[in-house]
């Protein structure tokens, strides 16, 4: 028998592990093995990285069985174009996608969302990080207290520039005097997509409860719809954008 | 004395001239030539097109002089990457951008605002369209009716998987019986950015005095503001963007 | 035992029904009564309508057992203000609410979603409506195809002045030539509100599956989450402002 | 010859005058008198107060000449229904609205764009508020540095409930741990609306420059446009909404 639970692929960049000691100290499974023990009773969970084999544990026979992308980037950028242009159609078709930390503000996501900000700027201090719920309809949001603490946290300031969110969830306060949005949506076509921006590797952010249940929700909220295709009508031409250049 | 009007790039890529006759039957100074004929006493405007220069028509001398950008593509999509990631952070820097018609759903716009539909649906049979406005406070509709009819217009039909505009401004109704939102906005950093879909090459679109307000409108509405650099704060580390791999 | 099911309130004025014969020629059970027919297997349903009792069938007792409130209105427009006010409160607890067709324009809407248009243009010909799904991600649309039509419905015209929605799901067509938003959502506190334009008592619109699809997805979304009160910081005042005049 | 400057209307309540004793050390003209002081020069200024005659300063002579309105209110909500249902309308025909700190979250606001927080927490210690842009595009910004500092101001904290803006501008940070959704905007018909958060009648904080060009920046952009008047369609019938009960 099929269980009917979401099925999720955990993509992990898996670099800061070998880069920064400190990484599998705070994370012996490495990032996809933390996110994987608190996710694996909820959804049917595969894990992918970077290292894994030539597609990156992206092939088609894996996002064939994929409902929902986490995503966690932040070193490495060479990503082959192919394999971004593949993830975008997905998502365009369906596929929810989680952005981790770093992810939502890289290649991966600059592609799909628009870029954003052209200024890097970061502190590195493990600084106390208070996330406020902006929205308290929204489903990312169940059983989440109006306001809750990382102790320790990598600050990332505004302006990030960042494309205007769909829904904005989350905005932070940082000990050191700056704000961020820190949780927002967008839809992609049919595809939703999480930002959820507290984390470092070398921060234990994932163990939180709070943070484990806003990717849990994260996660029920990205899952695709049963969507009836597109039907074109009279006197309708069709072509696909993607047969031409520069179009993801 | 230096003229204090805004700078206006009109940008065409000069294809469906060369390959549609009917272009210079109804344009006959090519699509740029009848947007500069109604432009060219409100805005210090210039005009480049792909097959002008090897830098088509866009070099940093030609952009160190420019407020606003109008953007009007359709059949090339060969635009060297290093030209748009250019163009991507001119924007961001504060530069406006007006898309006109099928410019709005092409690379440079895939790239700056993140893709649209990957399905590219349209019809051209000359049927009539009607734009309603949506948004009767934005400065774009300033003077324009609250509908207006373009007699002969190509029908492009939702759902088009457009990033959510910050400001929907027209929703268009056509004779076959689609709609499309048919005007509408962003923001990308300091940049202001304008999507006015109405058009087409073999149609006498352009000639049209409500459109040509709307445009006109546009390029106020996008001008750069006049804003102090962004500052650093204590213990922040910065880096450019521009300098990884994929990240326009 | 207890169900958990979603329980939903189908509040309908109930005045349709006793100035138009025809609406009873179309609903014999009423407007609540169609409702009621196609949503009582999905969800906990009771009815209420304006004439029922001196509370018009809306007592703490009975919001006190309601997750989800549909709400039909067109005609009345004295409910009293206390009623109202207990409505705005209960939706920024959490309670959900659908306003359908006309209601989304009249009284408990605009005091709980701020004011639309003071133009209150209609057309009753019983033409045909083509509703075209503008967010393919939402979950209001799952099942339901990219476009559809209602062969008669009564057409309220753009520009609509309604406060900018939060999601815009349907865009609809008129063969009279007008668009308008016609499915869109909005948060209010912990509340969710979504708007379903379509219909008219004396047109046969609540028997079409589309229709009836879209609303069961409506009650789904609207659906209250579970969330710890909020809490107070070190050196906050706290007042409760329903108790200042002119506050809903 | 007529001034073609924007016509201010700056309206304030001037009840904390009255009650606070220090207001009027800080301001001794009133906070009415020191938005004066530095708007006079750029915009054709009126003030008006409460207390003024029996239309609180706001018979139609004066709004017939108002393209924009700054209101500060606090402490009185008893503002006359008929006064709040003209003020709606006007703002849904063009007039410009500026609320000012406290003004955001009361009666007139609360009536033209929905209610916000039934809670109305606030801290008053003199804290340290630093406003950070969030849309570094928008007009409201022109000359405002990327964040600046309040040294001392009243504390309203998230989760504020506001309706969802249109244009998010500003977040504030506050030194005791919390943030704020503190420069935003709406529009309600052809009108423009402003809410700009930070303030306190004991606080200077009308006297900084950065605050000052904000609200010179949001009074430019809140004027009215020139608009052709709506126009009617076949078969299309009107009535005013005005004509209904509870539906401002």
């Amino acid at each position: 028998m099929m269980s009917d639970k979401i099925r999720l692929l955990i993509w992990n960049e898996n670099e800061d592990e070998k880069r920064f000691p400190d990484t599998l100290k705070i994370y012996p499974g490495g990032i996809h093995g933390v996110l994987e023990s608190f996710l694996k009773d909820d959804f049917a969970v595969k894990v992918a990285t970077w290292d894994q084999d030539d597609t990156h544990g992206l092939s088609d026979e894996v996002l064939d069985h994929t409902d929902v992308l986490i995503w966690y980037s932040h070193l490495r950028n060479e990503i082959p174009k192919a394999t971004l242009e593949k993830l975008v159609t997905r998502v365009f078709d369906g596929m929810g996608v989680i952005f981790l930390h770093s992810g939502a503000l890289l290649s991966f996501a600059n592609i799909l969302l628009g870029p954003s900000s052209r200024r890097g700027a970061y502190r590195e201090q493990g600084e106390l990080e208070r996330l406020w719920v902006i929205n308290r309809a929204h489903p990312i949001t169940d059983g989440v207290p109006d306001h809750f603490e990382v102790q320790q946290s990598e600050m990332y300031p505004e302006p990030r520039d960042i494309p205007t969110p769909d829904d904005l969830i989350f905005i932070s306060w940082f000990e050191g005097g700056e704000v961020l949005r820190s949780g927002y949506t967008y839809i992609r076509g049919a595809g939703k997509v999480f930002c959820f921006l507290p984390g470092h590797s070398t921060f234990p952010v994932y163990y939180q409860p709070e943070i484990q249940t806003v990717i849990k929700n994260g996660v029920r909220w990205c899952a695709p719809l049963k969507k009836p295709p597109i039907q074109s009508r009279s006197g309708e031409v069709d072509f696909d954008y993607r047969t031409i250049a520069h179009n993801i």
